[in-house]
């Protein structure tokens, strides 16, 4: 029999660093931006939290927070850590569960393998992946990006993004304590595996009466950032036919990236972000520019959905532009990720061990994550627990007690599975040669 | 012959005042909001420049300076003073000559009728009118608003506007030290006529190479804030049917506010202010504001438009809105004003002194201006000079030192004429009776 997680210490943790660190007031929302006050503030909980279980803290140069209990491996066999990982920071206004379930889930497996003194073969890692959300400093799975050196932004790229302040996160890493020592590659601070515990942020679990999401890929995903420019005018002034504005061009660019999403059918598509340089209700605006997410299952898709927005727009600019132009530059993108299908049945293995198969399903996530990064060089998989009314990025996220507890309980049995796969391939490396 | 105004005298107190409040380095833009420091640096210095011309300063309750010089018609005429009037902040980002040209021009004809020893029959007052921008604390052309007592902002709720910062027009007034102890009202403080001197803020006196504006109304306007209210959702997990945009619904609409206008030619209408409360490039966005700018020659004309884009919009919410909806709020409006003839006949012949009949056009401003509410309540007219490629509100807007400094002059004689006009009438009040 596995050892239970504590549910009403679990709860406590959740609640008790939200409140702690960056809530909004009247509300269940938190602010607490990727290494503000807020985020320090809970990243010093958890390391002394990991310290008083023995754990060994070390710190990268991306502020990435791994938090080591030892396994039984002979030093001689080179073992690296099941890492347990997810983040801490929020949306400006966003929930308690996103990413934070992750890493307080991951704690929990820690205490609850120490009240049992349960020893692993491979150390478990518990990592608190540094600026997931992007939300201050632009780019999202920043961190995890850097680790996994597959993203475009590198160490030096990701350390000098800045902030609306002008600060940049290098800054920030030294003012906050979190510019650490450790190399941040995957291959100087390795990890055997990657298990990440999430809310779903969708409907497709509460809809189906499920409770345990089996991850099995995170769809591709690119964002453009596009710039339209027109000329500034007097709104009283300026004869209708004569003008170029900004605004008008931009609404119909944004009006056809929905349409291009719904009449393909190919994948998502939104415009999250539109900013105008002119806020003057009588001047007709000269330069708007916003940020389409594409989506979809696999690159090809996502290209394809791409070049039917961009037909769109070449169309609109060509028959209704008013001589505004505009520019595209793409300012991120994530690939396909698949996850591994060992981890994938550990996942299965231990859910069914709880739940009906009918309250099980096996899903692709449209969210980006951590583990999106991870999938790329070390065998990586996702849970995901239920979000109430697909509600996220917003203080009305919510996913209750009960199903954080199921979603700790399975992700503390996949861990322990897959460890004991390990031990065993290890111990017993070749078993046919030996029948 | 009447006096010559000092061109160089002129162009150094626009560019001198430019320079010390508000500049906006490297560019011959002006940052200069109502009530600043940058503006209460200029309004120092026009007192101080007036009360050395020997004029009477008062203060009203919204801050609107007058500056006395004045006249010999006896006390026991119960005279009124000529008003030469406009404003002196600017938008954020605005440039050197909107307002400013109509006060220093003003400031200009006091000092050539005290190096000339004129002494006219009326006292003339140089007003400078607060918050015409209502760029910071927002309402076009407030306090002139609350002085003609027909705008629907009267002084206590002027006084509550409050900047984005939070502070209200009442403390900036007190702060500046310009909350004045004289009732802001055409009743309490009056004035017998006003004259206006601005910048055309369009293209058509450069385009007709005229130099000389008669403006005979100011056309209608309105201002409707839409507030677009959808539901917040993950740009990766929400699929395309299911979503209920604000953004694409805002856009939809702001591209019909454009196509109204365009279609049925009856004014104008911008939308130049937009904004989104959600401001992250994977949130679907759920609250939406725009702002709507409809003008027309008639209030008649702007109602039937508005009315045009508002059919458009209950079609667009029917067919497209994936269950968003909006609120409309009317924040402001202007009814049509039409000016004096007999000022417009004062300013024509003034600039016929001076100009090819061909240099002086006929025309109605597009633009609100402190002259629209006085024109509600006492004669008015206004006089525009050109405007380099139409441009206003914007650093780079343009009006050379000679359209100035004949916009002065004319400034200057128009205000004489319709002096000698009262004069005569005065004194001679009914000339037929003795014939």
């Amino acid at each position: 029999m596995p050892p239970s997680i504590h549910p009403s210490r679990l709860n406590a943790s959740i609640h008790g660093t939200a409140s702690a660190f960056g809530p909004i007031p009247d509300s269940t929302g938190m602010r607490r931006l990727a290494l503000s006050a807020e985020d320090k503030g809970v990243r010093d909980w958890l390391v002394t939290a990991c310290e008083e279980l023995g754990c060994e803290i070390t710190v990268d140069q991306m502020g990435n927070i791994f938090a080591k209990r030892p396994g039984t491996a002979p030093s001689s066999a080179n073992v690296k850590p099941i890492a347990i990982g997810s983040h801490l920071d929020t949306q400006p206004a966003g929930g308690r569960y996103d990413g934070i379930l992750g890493v307080l889930s991951g704690l929990e497996v820690l205490r609850t393998l120490n009240d049992h003194k349960i020893n692993t073969y491979l150390p478990i890692t518990l990592v608190n992946w540094t600026n997931e959300e992007g939300a201050r400093f632009p780019g999202a799975m920043m961190s995890s990006g850097v680790w996994s050196q597959q993203s475009s932004t590198n160490l030096e790229a990701a350390w000098a993004v800045k902030d609306t302040e002008g600060m940049t996160v290098k800054q920030a890493l030294i003012d906050t304590g979190y510019l650490g020592p450790v190399p941040c590659s995957y291959k100087e601070n390795e990890l055997d595996a990657h298990f990440e515990l999430h809310i779903e942020q969708g409907p497709l679990l509460e809809r189906a009466s499920a409770k345990i999401g089996v991850v099995t890929s995170v769809q591709s995903m690119t964002w453009y950032e596009i710039r339209v420019h027109g000329i500034e005018g007097h709104s009283g002034t300026a004869p209708m036919p004569t003008r170029s504005d900004a605004l008008v061009t931009a609404c119909l660019l944004i009006a056809a990236v929905r349409d291009a999403a719904r009449d393909t059918t190919l994948g998502v598509a939104t415009v999250g972000v539109i900013k105008s340089a002119t806020q003057s209700q009588a001047t007709i605006p000269s330069d708007v520019t916003f940020i389409i997410d594409i989506r979809a299952s696999t690159d090809a898709l996502v290209a394809q959905l791409s070049t039917d927005v961009f037909r769109r727009f070449d169309t609109i600019i060509a028959h209704e532009a008013n001589s505004t132009r505009y520019e595209t530059i793409r300012t991120w993108s994530l690939p396909e990720s698949l996850f591994d299908p060992t981890l994938i049945s550990c996942v299965r293995e231990s859910a069914l061990a709880h739940c009906e198969p009918s309250e099980i399903l096996d899903m692709k996530s449209g969210a980006g994550h951590d583990s999106a990064w991870t999938s790329k060089v070390i065998p990586t998989t996702m849970i995901f627990v239920p979000s109430k009314d697909g509600v996220s990025h917003h203080p009305d996220e919510y996913t209750s007690p009960e199903h954080c507890a199921l979603g700790a309980q399975v992700l503390l049995e996949s861990v322990l599975r897959y460890d004991e796969l390990v031990r065993m391939s290890m111990e017993d490396p070749e078993p046919e040669h030996e029948a």
